[in-house]
């Protein structure tokens, strides 16, 4: 199968002495990229959500451990400081847990540049992978609804869920895709569907809240979506919207599809009870474009994650295999020590 | 019980010699009244949205017709023109028969300007019973979620939903509000915030798909809607989003109320199956105040209502009484001929 075609984005770039990021801040109206010259300027753009996607955070992450061994800088205070960039995406963890081992190990900063190009690089080949095994259970002529973004700009190309997509789009099982806008942050309206556009995938953008009509309409077979952490059991944290999108699939046997590569699962985690849920600023919901939408004196509140329970997911994707109906005993034969 | 410390906002507005509407596209940044100095201008003020919400379309379309027979315009080519201005919102054609009924009747301008002030004050007066009766249902310190606008604005005064939860907020029973955004108008965001914190209702803003999410967490006890149409077995249209919250309410074990005048039901449509559901311009998904926020080239599908169905209701409150899940047998013995 040739993806070229479908994987022609690479959001994040080693340039041997800085880091290459797109802003996906400013997507689609400007294309620009921010160069982190300092492991510093990394946790900034990760925090302030420059880069962001779970795999693309750990991939980033990656890169400014190595960028601070090349500039001497200590190492530990920047593995803590990136640790607490973003709370939820396991991604992250397992990133600078990877980077973490090989610094103990003795590696200089050559070793921790290929380890962070290693990661990124692994990252692309499960991402076909997971493409690969994830459209396989998609019959031909489908409609498929995804949410967020989890394409080439969430992780080192290709994408997780957008990656299932477009190489169901390239067997020719995919007909048509609904991406939700997914505020506040407007991921799919801005993100997804600038990749889709872009790779001439027949697509239609919707608001969040018309997944459960469009469901009913019958257009969709499937839904599709990343994850930022996979507990034990199979419960998925993913970007708000998530658990309502499986809630709504569930009620009209509509089927569910969660898309992660391994590093996303975190077996040290029991259930989506015990995962931590990134809390944003009020302010995102208070404003559209720097401007004032909704009256002074207004409050809000903006969870950035919700968790789908394993109850109401047909399968997780991983570039290890596919698990149907996941819980406990499934995810430990796959992922247990 | 006193309401009025709760019911300060007029929003359609007879004067005598032309209607004043408060333009609410542009709140909650500008408040800007539009003057309709005849009925072609109330129709645009409709389709445009200036005047939205069922209850209030209908009141402004009754102006409209007895503004017209004020001019000497001809009154069925007004009727035609007025009753294409929406499709979905049933209490346009309810107010336009009921102003015709009285034109077949010979009534003369000045019995057709009493006939819409009577709609008018028959809505505020329904509103105030309604909200007594919905509130009745709610237990004290309950968190209730609601979706859209149906406060003041949408209606002669006091709200429908709006109406039930300003009651029961008059009345100690409720300690909380949610509103959800309502993409893509942001009527719950722009609008409904707007009334709750002129209002000082403990009040906070959520993403529409953060709704599940939030029923999960126990913060509310009821989700409470209004609607745009009623059909004879209760299945229930209402702004998009409805049907998404009604079926993660049920999957929470959250109560679910639709609140509407009786004009509302249109016991001739026998169930949602059968309601037109308007599908509006996908630009209003593609850019946010004026500005592109999609790329160049994307499509979008932009349905702006959908069906709640009965099963998922647990009570449809009017100002005849409350049905608690409703059905066809429930719904004739209140509405039936």
């Amino acid at each position: 199968m040739d993806y070229d075609r479908y994987d022609r984005i690479r959001a994040v770039q080693w340039q041997g002495d800085h880091l290459r990021l797109l802003d996906q801040r400013l997507l689609p109206g400007e294309e620009c990229w921010i160069n982190c010259a300092d492991a510093g300027q990394i946790t900034q753009a990760i925090k302030d959500l420059a880069v962001r996607g779970a795999p693309a955070i750990g991939i980033a992450a990656a890169w400014g451990v190595a960028l601070a061994a090349k500039q001497g800088e200590p190492l530990d205070e920047v593995l803590t400081t990136l640790r607490a960039a973003r709370p939820t995406a396991v991604n992250l963890m397992w990133a600078l847990d990877r980077m973490k081992k090989r610094i103990v190990a003795g590696a200089d900063a050559a070793a921790l540049v290929r380890e962070a190009q290693a990661i990124q690089d692994e990252d692309l080949a499960a991402n076909r992978r997971m493409g690969e095994l994830g459209a396989a259970l998609i019959r031909t002529h489908s409609g498929v609804l995804t949410h967020c973004n989890t394409g080439s700009l969430a992780t080192a190309g290709f994408g997780t869920a957008l990656g299932v997509i477009r190489a169901g789009v390239a067997m020719g099982r995919i007909d048509h895709v609904y991406a939700g806008e997914t505020r506040p942050w407007q991921q799919g309206a801005r993100l997804t569907m600038w990749e889709l556009v872009r790779d001439g995938i027949s697509a239609q953008l919707i608001a969040d809240s018309a997944a459960a009509h469009l469901m009913k309409s019958g257009a969709v077979q499937w839904v599709i979506v990343g994850a930022d952490r996979i507990a034990a059991n199979g419960d998925t944290a993913n970007k708000i919207g998530t658990y309502q999108l499986a809630i709504a699939a569930k009620y009209h046997g509509v089927k569910f599809m969660v898309v992660a590569p391994s590093s996303t699962v975190d077996m040290a985690t029991g259930s989506g009870e015990e995962i931590e849920i990134e809390l944003r600023d009020p302010a995102e919901l208070l404003s559209t474009a720097g401007k004032r939408t909704v009256v002074e004196g207004a409050r809000a509140w903006n969870p950035v994650f919700d968790v789908a329970p394993a109850e109401l997911i047909d399968a997780i994707v991983t570039e290890r295999g596919v698990i149907e109906r996941p819980n406990s005993i499934s995810m430990q034969a796959m992922f247990g020590w």
